[in-house]
């Protein structure tokens, strides 16, 4: 009974010692080096390349590493076995923090104050009067930060592909709903999982939706944004700031137009790591239940893509 | 009966209208424009021009338009009358989101990434562990973002001239207690009154007390600070960063050094402006007060600057 981490690019030392604490007598390997790949029957996967799973005959279970799975699915050698994401709370209040802090700099127009102070200007400005917000996407961080923000005081609009109930926002579903979800949002934060019927939804047409001057946070995937649209939406004004926290690839190159946009502020992916120290539970959680042949808790559906 | 409105270069239409509106029948006129100064028994002030003052020969009573009065009692001719100062919630409210804003914004290393988007590289890095937060001066402003910070799960120690008891909040006092107070604090949020006894405390001494990488976050008055002592401690990285929100002399000097130091971010005095629609009831309230012979709300005492 072996569990394979495939988490390339990563040093896993301190996964390894956990899941050995919490599984005593399970043995936990490192891709590649696998001393016995046949007895891996439960992987815990993130970026790995792909087909590599095609090495473990009898793999009984996958866990992404992370509350996503895109970058698993795109694997066309993926076996067909239960494959379960991260559902961690801190990382759902990681979420939330960056999103509060994201929400202060732009109501304080700390982008401004940025800009100005490079050029050694003073020009006081009262806050933005942001009132209205829409989240897109209204899975954990997008329910919960739609929520967050509805406590905060403000009116709050969701979108998701199928009909959602939150108490105090407005949900709005399907590509019908895109437009009365949008209408008159301040702040259009993109939580929405990267599936094929999401990729490149943030584009020219979905931005002509918005209100001018819209604010647009993307802390979800970077293959939903069509980046040539939101640099001509920027310069036109259609929308006034970006703040990017995920990239069609990272690390972003060091020759990427975004760097260097006014407009744009760039954080690299730290919006919602998964902590080691509290997924640990889970991963041997969904370990013993596949083991005892139990459906895994967080299970995706292979289907949708989420 | 005239209220004399001396806030030099700042337009001041909407507050004559809104006091008039408040106080029927009571003359609002905006100096130097005055028809009768002998008919001036109340006057609401903000960085007026040394002396000017004398030529009310009625004057009652002061407002300050703000929540300091440091830049009043400036003045060597400054008439021997009650002098009050805004006391404004909104005012306390406009404070506590700007603190909230800056500390997320270098808990999420907002300023780190800053740096590294001008250079575009790509360093992820997990939000700065700040834990314990001192507050120097525990005025109405002081004590409630130590109490904010406190139940934002701070450990909040707190410094002010004389002994003072903040619930969750240890404080210290007298110059014997700054060492105690500053103690180990990873973030040290400065709103203390300017006074001749302040004048100057932020200088290389105090950066000596601080814990090595703190970060100083100055919203009260430029004139509290050793501007080169600053300087030289961000250069020697004793304080890490620095957050400014007040100057010696504002607007800062567009060759003014903090421009363009990395470690610092400049805002243009912007953390806590008087609300025209929230302190024409106080500034009423008072001059019916002063009309009436009672003490005025929030009179300052001469002796202390406070």
């Amino acid at each position: 009974m072996t569990i394979a981490l495939i988490i390339p690019d990563r040093k896993l030392d301190d996964l390894q010692q956990r899941l050995s604490a919490a599984l005593p007598g399970v043995t936990i390997e490192v891709w590649p080096e696998l001393n016995d790949p046949a007895a891996v029957t439960f992987a815990v996967v993130w970026k790995h390349p792909a087909g590599c799973l095609q090495q473990l005959p009898n793999l009984k279970a996958l866990q992404s590493y992370g509350a996503g799975v895109d970058s698993i699915l795109t694997d066309p050698e993926l076996p067909v076995v239960p494959l379960a994401r991260v559902v961690d709370p801190a990382l759902t209040e990681s979420m939330l923090r960056y999103l509060a802090g994201i929400e202060s700099y732009y109501r304080l127009r700390l982008d401004q104050f940025h800009r100005q102070q490079q050029q050694a200007q003073w020009k006081p400005k009262s806050p933005r009067q942001l009132r209205k917000l829409c989240v897109l996407g209204l899975g954990e961080l997008g329910a919960a930060a739609a929520q967050f923000f509805q406590m905060q005081g403000y009116q709050v609009t969701g979108w998701a592909r199928r009909p959602q109930q939150l108490s105090g926002v407005t949900c709005y579903a399907g590509v019908d709903g895109l437009a009365a979800a949008l209408n008159d949002a301040d702040l259009v934060i993109c939580l929405l999982p990267l599936t094929s019927a999401t990729e490149d939804l943030l584009n020219q047409q979905l931005f002509a939706l918005m209100k001018p001057g819209v604010i647009l946070v993307n802390v979800a995937r970077g293959a939903l944004l069509v980046e040539a649209d939101l640099l001509a939406a920027l310069d036109s004004g259609q929308v006034q700031a970006a703040c990017l926290d995920v990239f069609r690839q990272e690390p972003l190159a060091a020759t990427h137009p975004f760097w260097s946009h006014p407009s744009i502020l760039v954080t690299p992916h730290i919006s919602a790591v998964t902590r080691v120290d509290t997924v640990v539970a889970q991963i041997a959680e969904n370990y013993r239940r596949s083991e005892a042949g139990l459906a895994l808790l967080n299970q995706i559906d292979r289907q949708q893509g989420y």
